[in-house]
């Protein structure tokens, strides 16, 4: 939205007030001048921004800095512990969560509740999502943090103008119309969990990476792109769909039409079915504890997992040549034994060695937490969006 | 470069110019008051910014505007005939070809020389790229052009920055400092002609696209992704390695060390072998010929080439949801019979049908017109960078 904006005085405040308040949440607490040095602003320029930015509530002055450095002391800015935040809200197939996430990124406020959400409608989901969203809210308007909106992680495509899903399998939801059964009060977002939790991965994973391949897995393989620190969208919303990447072009069918994509060698079902377990029966802990005693048909199954992983990823790296891949979400309680057949595949297969796997450090908490910061981000990106106007 | 000017009224106006020179490069002849609708800004700052661009040669002024419009009838801007010029080279297997390009994008002056390149020695290919380099220097500085730069298309992986090239199949040459080689006088870049020839069919192709992938071969797959307007380089300069894209896991084993890779089926040597064909003695018009007359060999390798570029790309389809394929290079003349069972994979394979796979309309000469574009479009992308600093 601030790129859209003309290149006028107006445009160049609002953009300067955004990288004021980024620098601060990123690095601070910092003072004016060591503000105005990060982003090559005068002193002069960033005070003004910087009072702009108080008076808005954004930022706090911590007062005088501890003595001890060299030149007159500065007074060091944070960003506001008790300022706008962002409600972040998960579906899942055995849980519901919501938490509140404050401009530096920290977790304020959260509940998890366990719930066997399986072929369950649309409405009482959201219904009981919604009493979650109301404590979570309360208890951080009790911090005195201001929500500014709402964004939801759904296991499923998504269309997120609308928003709708379009099919989210583990749910059984085809063609839901979410628009009126979101709570109300605030304004809503709502993306795929694998959009979300490489999102949160960008932001907060700790690594440097601004050009990944996030691979996590609900019940096919959820993936996406991040290049140059963006989600790569793609035309129609459907970019990073690993698993229909074909590993065996004249494998198992699958349902999306093709024939031996990754999903059919990799996804839940064809690693429970692989495994010789009925599937959906086992959850993903189950399935780790198995391998961890050795059980051969789970080994089995779960080196062929990571070598068709590794064959689909090897497209995906001489495509996009990125700076490494991250296994995120359900797959990392199953990382140990995925990781060693899927980077013989890369290794062999790409032309640049050491190209590193990871796992993140996130797990299943990725689009949680990548939701929620969604809606900081949008804060951080354009302050003036919530002020006066 | 111009992003990453501090966001100072200084670096404003440096974008604001550019703006403008954008605007009537590619939509003039203009007059002020469209521009300023163009680009939002009010008419008294465009007219500043166009002062500025008239006196440093940027800009011609028409005189008033035919009559029959509507209102008081202003001067008609366009970019000079006589201005800046960008000078583009390509070293190709059979051929030596330079030209120059003005800002409006037309070709002012173009030399190709048919010379076979193959298992020559770097130096003497360059000294003869360099007298062909001021032969069309000469013919642009007498038609008034001033050239800016000289950008240089290779069939090969480069390291721009050194210029250095890694590996030149066709031409044989392995670890080449072309450096020393370069032609004197000019600033000099160099890249893949596969990156030409994509970033040609973004600037010139005529079609809407943002977001596609560029498909032409010279001996191996060269392949491009352009995203978002941009070409997708990677972390190490490696994006767009389609022809080490997996096809069949399993399949013949690749120089790069993997097996079955695109390469291996769809890879000049690969079809020609198919064909029955001694490697490199056929050139693409001949194969062409001899498909059109029915041979049975032929046809079936180019099927079998099709189908193997149609499952790779449905990776990269998936991976990336871009608007279309394009097919261009020395894949054109074979479009007819490669498109059919490519596009057959295609639809199979991903999510939404009516996926647009187009052949290119520049053929061969993308690299080419790529390479000179690149230096027109840096002096569109920052004018100030060739003014009196």
């Amino acid at each position: 939205m601030t790129a859209a904006l003309p290149d006028t005085q107006q445009g160049m405040r609002r953009r300067n007030l955004a990288r004021v308040l980024h620098t601060v949440a990123a690095h601070g607490p910092l003072s004016r001048a060591a503000v105005a040095a990060r982003i090559g602003l005068t002193r002069a320029a960033v005070s003004t921004l910087v009072d702009e930015l108080i008076r808005a509530g954004f930022l706090d002055e911590l007062g005088p800095e501890r003595p001890g450095r060299v030149g007159r002391p500065g007074s060091a800015l944070a960003v506001s512990a008790r300022g706008p935040a962002g409600l972040g809200a998960e579906i899942g197939v055995d849980h519901l969560s919501v938490c509140a996430v404050d401009l530096s990124g920290t977790v304020r406020a959260r509940v998890v509740r366990p719930v066997d959400n399986r072929e369950r409608a649309a409405k009482p989901v959201l219904a009981e999502l919604a009493a979650l969203v109301d404590e979570v809210r309360v208890a951080a308007e009790a911090l005195g943090l201001r929500p500014t909106g709402l964004a939801v992680a759904v296991p499923g495509l998504v269309e997120r103008d609308r928003p709708f899903v379009v099919r989210a399998p583990n749910l059984g939801w085809t063609d839901t119309d979410l628009g009126p059964l979101l709570p109300g009060g605030l304004p809503v977002t709502v993306d795929n969990e694998a959009n979300f939790g490489a999102l949160a991965e960008l932001w907060t994973g700790g690594g440097a990476h601004e050009n990944f391949v996030h691979v996590s897995a609900a019940i096919g393989i959820g993936a996406a792109v991040v290049l140059g620190g963006e989600l790569l969208r793609g035309t129609r919303g459907f970019a990073g769909e690993l698993g229909h990447v074909p590993v065996r072009p004249e494998g198992p069918s699958c349902p999306c039409g093709g024939r031996g994509c990754l999903e059919q060698y990799a996804g839940q079902e064809a690693v429970w079915r692989a495994a010789g377990l009925a599937p959906g029966q086992e959850p993903v802990g189950l399935l780790a504890q198995r391998a961890a005693e050795g059980d051969k048909a789970v080994l089995k199954a779960l080196r062929g997992a990571g070598s068709a992983l590794g064959i689909a990823l090897s497209g995906a790296v001489n495509l996009l040549d990125p700076e490494g891949v991250v296994l995120g979400g359900s797959l990392s309680p199953l990382a140990e034994w995925l990781l060693p057949p899927l980077r013989r595949e890369l290794t062999r297969r790409t032309a640049t060695a050491n190209r590193p796997v990871t796992v993140s450090r996130l797990g299943r908490e990725g689009p949680l937490l990548g939701a929620a910061h969604s809606v900081v981000r949008a804060v951080l990106d354009d302050p003036v969006s919530l002020t006066a106007e």
